[in-house]
């Protein structure tokens, strides 16, 4: 399904054709797309360029991993993301490797990792959805993830599936609406909640 | 300045490209790349679709706004940021706005937004530098951000500078190499630590 974002400035075409899909096809990930997610992760800006982000992960092909990493997400999630070849754990690293203390930007830095990572993959074809449905502990625990690390996020990826062979309610969900807030609500001038006339 | 990656596996264009400059050109960004920019942060993926994220921004054109951002940069990142067109602060909610309870994704979500952000400007031409070197306690109190919001980077966007006409230590950091750890350091598979073979 393509549904790319209604917007009012133009967009380049992986931010415009991303969305969440629920809906994909078990067929593998060839090797070298797989590399291209991760090096688009590699190249985020992060403060310091500290890069506090790792990854877990598995395709189809690693079923003892990738049936670990199923394992972890809510059940609401297993149901359609069980079909995707890829699944991952997004983990940052809280500390700081340059001061040793708390790095306050660590969160932000995997989540900039992460949207380099799903906008390569939209732009090589695959679906992508990125999920907090899941039990951290349950991943820190498999996956021997240690103290100072938080499981921060879980990604789903692999090629859309055929809507028409989808779950009712899946193709209900994947066939919604893509929504935002407008512009004018946070992007704002001198003062809080004031709207900058930048983006009218 | 151009300074594309250099990677094992192939990466898109912007991902490519994207680096964070010291030096910029004050020429005005046109109306409409400011647009593209604010919408592309607008369309990244967020936790139950809870868009965390808010900015103020000023262009050299609003000069109030612009210098009173200007103020809430460490010195060493004054010195060269005073150039860029555009100044903003990026806000993390921390509060949902689906439960009232906190949104453990709000900063990550921010980075998500931020990331589109700079990959369309990279795209339009335009240098970017994100920053966490700053003070949010003076962008609280000059902005009036309330309680719940966390200030969490500022971005500096404009035209690329001429390297020959900036000063030796920017020209000396500008020039150097884009580095970044190797995808095997960081990218598990079933423990944490042992490298994917997905990305050797």
């Amino acid at each position: 399904m393509h549904k790319p974002a209604s917007t009012h400035f133009p967009l380049i075409e992986p931010i415009r054709n991303r969305w969440s899909s629920v809906i994909f096809d078990e067929k593998p990930i060839e090797a070298e797309k797989i590399g291209s997610l991760f090096e688009a992760a590699r190249w985020a800006a992060s403060s310091f360029n500290d890069q506090p982000w790792s990854y877990i992960v598995a395709t189809k092909a690693q079923p003892d991993v990738y049936n670990k990493l199923l394992s972890c997400l809510m059940e609401a999630n297993q149901v359609w993301a069980k079909k995707a070849d890829l699944l991952a754990v997004a983990v940052a690293n809280l500390t700081s490797t340059r001061t040793g203390k708390t790095n306050r930007h660590a969160q932000h830095d995997v989540g900039q990792a992460n949207a380099n990572l799903v906008l390569q993959a939209t732009a090589l074809g695959l679906a992508s959805h990125q999920m907090g449905g899941f039990s951290p502990d349950r991943a820190r625990e498999l996956f021997e993830i240690p103290a100072g690390y938080e499981p921060l996020t879980m990604l789903a990826i692999g090629y859309p599936g055929e809507t028409k062979s989808a779950a009712a309610d899946l193709q209900s969900r994947d066939s919604s609406t893509r929504s935002r807030r407008p512009l004018t609500d946070w992007v704002f001038t001198g003062t809080w909640g004031t709207s900058s006339s930048l983006v009218e």
